[in-house]
């Protein structure tokens, strides 16, 4: 009976996934300057020919999964455009030096002049992904040691230095423990250490410190957590402190499970599936509507963001691997009825059955607010990896396990 | 006939801006700290208690325009909270300087401590506007000196040097007129000159200028506003290009009507109420829902920011100052007949019947998205501002004129 759901999710699902990536084999290649056009229409024509960073790592780190762990994927144009990708990259992505301080830029013009760069540390986040991955494709030991080049880099931001960031250090700006820092570490700390003793070594303290910065959001004696606390894991005051994110929480939530289930550790397992899972499912769906808030604020007063009410298509990704990582953990028929849920929501509203893909932005009553497939942070990232993802998780519940 | 019409608005606009001035007398103020709370909820609870620089320039604008030009606003607890506001505004507002550079913060904490510094012109514009307006009061000579200080500083960044906001020069970022810019600047020349002979000459050729900027902006053979141009005066490619923001448009049209009133000028006025008024509610109105959209795409696709299609309370509080001027200027009965229109839209969704002041931002249905009355961008500002002036204009058409 559970077999016979798993095998007709995993039917849609990777049928889904094969539209998806022909959508982007088809529209986002550039094939005058490499690197791959985001700002893609409903129907796949390119709208705006600035290249966000983001993405562009993005797309090279799925594109190379994709070509590296799923056999119908291993076609020659996903590793050309993926190669491509990544020469695009290391030629482009780097600014010119500000002060003598290195960065990303976030966003390029097609032909690859920098635009505009943040004080974050998240495009060079994506770039180490991408390159990381494109080492393990193709074998180059020069990917693989520019990803390390730039994790110690990050690394050295976050934990020992963040003014090459070039943020000025503010009297009133105490610093905070965001959870999307340790959580982007967090990932890549997975991907540079899979399958790699040395590394593993190398980042181990990492992996155990991100780990612990996450867990310091679960606040209010474990019934809430907060996107931002204090650098001692305290409640921050106003509206900062009281910001949640549910669709962020559950991708947390699948980030640790995977480490725990890596490193076989059975209360983070529970406080992943307890706290990082259910909980923001509960809290942040909407009764009336369905589907996941962008937004909340942890005492039910109003968000100030326009959008915290508008259903996204990344929260509802996240949290289909979310729950489906926390079925084949525990088995729990909970957890499956909850993937249900998602699923119907996700599969009824994001999928655009005219013109392929999905759509990204959709109102609080689940109606498309903005149309397009590809935008300035809707690239080939959310979508392809959630549908990869779970085509791994129902294969290995349906008994042939495959490596993620 | 239209008097009559025009005395209803009258009365129902004088009676909203007092209990708009009463919502912020009563829950704004921080008599602890000076300045003012803006992050106020529905019913004017205090839910955040950082200071944005912007909201607290204007407020002290507002105050002491409101004290200085309309008897029933002289009133001593007015200018005692606009005096406060200023003096916490001169003692705080400067953050520390980043390499010898000086910038006002963009929020400050509760007892004034810089948290971030954006790196545009806004916060010292409103600065300014605040210091000129509390000299006008106050009588002091320092706080003219002040607002003269700061304007040429912003002048120097914006005509001459922009390396004091502290955006990196980058190879791909060409520099725009982006319309907010030159409008700015114009709504300071008009506030530092008025009645002012010495600094009306200094300041001439720059109101002067800014017109051209503004004007630039007309694009399409005079069928579109748009918000960024090339430095030449011409469209961008992509997304920026094409980027339109009726609600601004609609105010740079009273700005300029404004302007052309003062200068006697017949072609200007022409172009203001043509190009600046009738087309951007033309197109920018929703006429399924009603309501202004917030941004549009000139080539009718869908923008990429998340609001586009939310109705904002500040582009209605614009277009009835817009109507209101233009009417005034050419008794044309149709531009009545369209502030007549936004009007109705406007006083049936935004003013809250039940806790006073307006709603912010509704869907594009129409709908409460957000319930607060302040927030980091909404402050004691487009509504007071809106309803002072539509009184002052109502006056005028009824035959008691009144300086704006």
């Amino acid at each position: 009976m559970a077999a016979e759901r798993l095998q007709t999710f995993l039917e849609k699902i990777r049928a889904e996934l094969d539209q998806v990536v022909e959508f982007w084999l088809k529209h986002s290649h550039d094939r005058q300057h490499g690197g791959f056009f985001t700002c893609l229409g409903r129907e796949g024509q390119v709208y705006d020919e600035l290249k966000y960073v983001w993405l562009q790592g993005r797309q090279v780190w799925m594109y190379c999964r994709l070509y590296r762990t799923v056999e119908r994927f291993r076609r020659p144009e996903i590793l050309e455009a993926a190669v491509a990708g990544g020469e695009f990259l290391r030629s482009h992505a780097w600014a010119p030096p500000m002060d003598g301080r290195q960065k990303c830029a976030f966003c390029l013009t097609r032909d690859g002049r920098a635009v505009k760069v943040q004080r974050t540390i998240f495009s060079e986040c994506f770039y180490v992904m991408a390159m990381d991955e494109l080492a393990r494709v193709t074998g180059k030991e020069e990917h693989q040691r520019e990803a390390e080049r730039v994790m110690d880099l990050i690394v050295h931001w976050v934990r020992v230095d963040p003014s090459g960031l070039g943020r000025p250090e503010m009297p009133g700006d105490a610093p905070v423990n965001q959870m999307a820092v340790p959580m982007m570490l967090l990932c890549l700390a997975e991907q540079l250490t899979a399958e790699r003793v040395v590394l593993g070594e190398k980042y181990r303290e990492l992996g155990q410190w991100c780990v612990q910065q996450i867990l310091q959001h679960v606040q209010r004696d474990g019934a809430a957590i907060l996107e931002m606390v204090s650098t001692e894991g305290k409640e921050l005051p106003g509206c900062q402190g009281r910001h949640q994110n549910p669709g962020h929480a559950l991708e947390a939530g699948w980030f640790l499970l995977q480490y725990a289930a890596r490193h076989g550790d059975e209360g983070l397992k529970k406080t992943a599936v307890e706290k990082f899972v259910r909980l923001p499912f509960e809290t942040g769906w909407d009764a009336a509507h369905g589907g996941l808030f962008y937004f909340q604020d942890v005492d039910g007063l109003c968000p100030t963001q326009l959008e915290w009410s508008m259903k996204l298509w990344w929260p509802h990704c996240e949290a289909l691997i979310a729950f489906l990582m926390a079925y084949s953990v525990t088995g729990d028929p909970a957890l499956l009825d909850s993937f249900t849920r998602v699923y119907d929501y996700t599969f009824s509203h994001f999928p655009d059955e005219k013109h392929g893909e999905w759509f990204g932005y959709l109102t609080q009553q689940g109606a498309v607010s903005l149309d397009f497939k590809g935008g300035p942070f809707k690239g080939f990232f959310h979508v392809p990896r959630c549908l990869y993802m779970c085509e791994c998780l129902l294969d290995g519940l349906l008994g042939r396990p495959r490596a993620l």
